[in-house]
């Protein structure tokens, strides 16, 4: 058992001589656990260098190892579910040597993901989508010779559309091999009634039983790290034709310590003496944070409050409360859809829940949003965390779309604030808001607030600086960038707080005001904040030269966060920048020179 | 058995006296075959008189009845699932004598609705969502001691979400019951391996098991026309706590024989003698033929052409082509999410997926089709029906969002087709497009072409009238419309076609020309095609009075598709006094005049 992760490079003679999985299948059976732990060492050394998921790979070397062994990949096709656990499949499918690129601009995507290899032969990165992938593969395939084999988490399979997957592929006696990796964890622990039967090992037979009446062909269970009960079920079960289902045990970290003992800590680590700035201060918290600690605040207060998260208690900054309030928080598991309908039940038995949901997993439940809880106007607080770029983790999370498809929905506030002060401010109001609220908020640290912060007024935004010739009118967290590049050009800067509804009255006093309104948003620009904009100056009939600024219309691959608001000039200079050529367009003279 | 559906008020003594459940509680249990018997007469002809769903209430007379008898509703809470069976709960509830009413504008809503009746304790019209509603409120509820009952059928149980809602009901032990209706149908025969195992009685012992080994108490299956044996059992799982299921099987369409021996065309009808115009001549097809027949042609020519559909058959228009290719016809049951992502995995398999969907129901396989489908820029079409005003079926199916939802999405193409020839010219474009496309049209009649229609180019709009002053810019199906409002106007007229990408060349050229630009869709204004229409003039730094026609920000109430319309200023002289209001307004004088 390793105690800690090297911070050099380790020696792994054997790995040295693998490249892919030419080199692999060229081996004895009997070399495969030397691979295997020459691996492990290999994969700790590296996430140890960039940051990343650690515990699922290191769960899941044997089986990597063994599938690639056994099977002809990449023309027998194999989906890693989710996608996180696909380390050990990068580096043993010729990405060995880029593994230190990894979650950087331009270097591996932290997920399987088309094009970056043959291997990968479908993208993932959100839950429980790989069966149905196998599926839709297997079915177009025809009778061709190929397997189709996807692992998948047991937390995968608590979300809704696995089932779907497993139901419809048996209806079809589809030739397809499905491995649960089985580590009682997921990325929490997982719940629901399946899986509390799964850690219950005297009650296998009703796992057993649960896939044979859905009608699959179950084996298992069997240790993920015995590399020769592997090969022997895996050989079996190739044999076999129609659905089959393989029920392997492992152990989430396995090998190193520290992440068998805390699996949800080590689910993915930040790099090794990362820089401090990753370190905050007593006053320095992130938006997660902030809605943690309100949480807690209302709770105590309010016994009304009931918090639902899917299978992110810790990334939505509610450990603290899980522990004081257990009884209150409802962790639903990799269910939003249930998530969201379940708070609309919730709201029409007089309790107040506050669905905390990542951006990129609201849109699981689009439909649960619009047709149970705002067509039925019932009292749920969203807080959407995530929201804009997310970074490292990519274009599979990107949090770009909420505003657009939150904005369409009739009857829906939807907030945006500034800073953490405003972030709480904002929980409040929608708390006590009644009917559906959203407050959008994005990964990482929340600006302290310049001192008090105004009160919330529905739809009504808040004038931070009276400049001239241009406003700026701000909806969300860059809101800092946003008070230098005001300060820099002179600009009125508008904190605008309400994306829906929106301060009519305030873009027509700019309008008045002003030579050129230039709006800005953490989100695309199609359909997002600065469109509901120009709706508004269009409804109203207004005139006035007007500058959207968000996201391009292009998915964003994975990068620092700094990196992707620089690429889409969304940082200071940029933004500046942006503005400059504006009024160079419209007023026909440069912007500085009326500075100087 | 009945074989006609009165066309007259039958006779219903016993009804007659019951206004709502205290009169039914008084009855004795030997009175209720006969009330069963009338409540069957009353619904056949009240929805031989509106139209409206006929089969699934059929199925639960006795059901519904025997619930509203023993338990104390509304406080015991009792959720429809779906809610086209509520219609037997809607007479019983106090509603009999507004039956007549139904899904007219104004009248009773067609599915279960807040605030229409105490007794309909939660909205439904999408499947699948009734468990986790129930679970919310019994979490909320705490000790009180209410039952909360939750009615399902078997096809609403292929939803992923109802198995979210089990799986979590199950972890915490709710007390909770769950009837499953098993009809076997759904609204088509139900598929999966589940519902294949119900359908053979020699196996009931695994429907058992699946729930058992999920952590529910099972009963059944019972026969659900049997008041004696309903009491019984409901009164034996009254007293127990914890999750339980109770399986209950009827015959959707029960006691009218016609619906017995065909329940598909019977899960909803017409109105008798409905008036021709419902009837339609050779020339004349609706936008889900104008699909049907599409496919049916291009699968003839084209081996990779599968197509799938969630539970969607006959409403998308594939009945003729599910007899014709079985074998690439793909019903997924009511399974969006798995929908998309199954289109996904067989475009990597070098198939070329067709996912047909209504635009309500895609916004359950929003997050699927951006994660899955567009991200990965796979080759998917998406032909996406009844988008738009939907009419009688109300807000919970209103295809109003689809536009804001999906133009924010980077390299996703959206057409929207003005007529039945356009409809399959762009159908066409799309299947041979290289990435993701979509298809969007309303339900009902799709208008005939004027004469051949201009070849499809990706981004490029089509002038079909050059008029002065102002010009209209249509999206979609609303074209004969426009086309009218156009000639009134004397103004140019140009069918966009593309929603995304924007025909950006044509805008810029439209501002030169005209004084007021209008844009027309069946689509919110808010992030809808206008909007687009909007953000190009501004990143184009173009300046001209806009004005953006499309639905309010409301959820419409079930009424006729026309009636939505003109409510919403929608149809020609609704378009006429918005287009001249805005011109009086922009020019300070009157555009009559003008024209005169």
């Amino acid at each position: 058992m390793q105690e800690s992760i090297p911070l050099t490079a380790p020696l792994t003679p054997l790995l040295d001589r693998i490249n892919g999985v030419t080199e692999l299948r060229r081996l004895q059976v009997s070399q495969l656990p030397l691979l295997a732990a020459e691996l492990r060492q290999f994969l700790l050394y590296c996430v140890g260098q960039t940051g990343g998921h650690l515990g699922a790979g290191l769960g899941v070397v044997e089986l990597t190892l063994v599938l690639h062994y056994l099977f002809n990949t990449p023309h027998d096709r194999l989906i890693w579910d989710v996608g996180h656990q696909a380390y050990p499949h990068k580096i043993i499918t010729g990405r060995k040597h880029a593994m230190l690129t990894m979650r950087q601009q331009g270097g591996l995507a932290p997920f399987p993901k088309l094009g970056e290899s043959e291997f990968d032969v479908f993208g993932t990165g959100h839950a429980s989508t790989s069966i149905s992938a196998l599926l839709g593969m297997s079915l177009a395939s025809g009778q061709c010779q190929r397997q189709h084999i996807a692992v998948v988490g047991d937390g995968a399979l608590t979300g809704g559309m696995a089932y779907e997957a497993l139901h419809h592929a048996a209806h079809c006696e589809a030739d397809i091999l499905v491995i649960i990796n089985d580590n009682q964890m997921s990325i929490s622990p997982s719940v629901g009634g399946l899986s509390s039967l799964a850690n219950n090992s005297g009650r296998v037979t009703d796992i057993s039983q649960w896939f044979h009446s859905l009608g699959f062909h179950y084996e298992g269970p069997i240790d993920g790290h015995d590399i020769a009960a592997l090969i022997q079920q895996l050989n079996q079960l190739a044999m076999i034709k129609g659905p089959r289902l393989l029920h392997v045990r492992t152990i989430k970290g396995k090998g190193y310590g520290p992440a068998e003992r805390d699996a949800v800590s080590y689910h993915a680590i930040d790099k090794i003496n990362s820089s401090n700035d990753a370190k905050l201060n007593h006053y320095e918290r992130t938006y997660a944070q902030v809605f943690g600690d309100w949480s807690l605040t209302k709770a105590a207060h309010d016994p009304r409050l009931l918090v639902i998260t899917p299978a992110m208690i810790n990334g939505s900054g509610l450990a603290t409360f899980s522990r004081c309030y257990p009884q209150r928080l409802f962790d639903v598991a990799i269910a939003e859809q249930h998530a969201l309908t379940l708070a609309a039940g919730m709201a029409c038995a007089d309790a107040k829940p506050v669905v905390a949901i990542y951006s990129t997993f609201l849109q699981r439940a689009y439909d649960q949003l619009i047709h149970d809880v705002v067509l039925q106007q019932l009292d749920v607080l969203i807080a959407i965390d995530r929201a804009g770029f997310v970074g490292e983790d990519g274009s599979t999370h990107a949090g770009a779309y909420d505003l657009a498809y939150l904005r369409c929905i009739p009857n829906l506030v939807i907030m945006a604030p500034g800073n953490a002060v405003e972030a709480e401010a904002m929980l409040e109001f929608g708390y006590h808001y009644a009917g559906p609220a959203c407050v959008r908020y994005p990964r990482g640290l929340a600006a302290p607030s310049p001192g008090a912060v105004a009160a919330i007024q529905l739809g009504r935004s808040h004038v931070m600086r009276q400049g001239q010739r241009i406003a700026l009118l701000n909806f969300g967290a860059l809101l800092p960038i946003a008070v230098e590049v005001a300060t820099q050009l002179d600009a009125t800067l508008v904190n605008m707080r309400f994306v829906k509804p929106l301060d009519h009255d305030q873009v027509a006093k700019l309008v008045a005001q002003h030579r050129l309104l230039v709006t800005l948003e953490d989100h695309v620009v199609q359909g997002g904040a600065g469109s509901a904009v120009a709706e508004s100056m269009q409804q109203q009939g207004l005139s006035c030269p007007l500058l959207t600024l968000g996201h391009g219309d292009q998915f964003e691959a994975h990068a620092k966060r700094t990196q992707m608001l620089a690429a889409n000039s969304l940082n200071q200079t940029g933004i500046q920048r942006q503005v400059e050529a504006a009024w160079q367009t419209h007023m026909g003279e440069a912007l500085l020179t009326m500075l100087d």
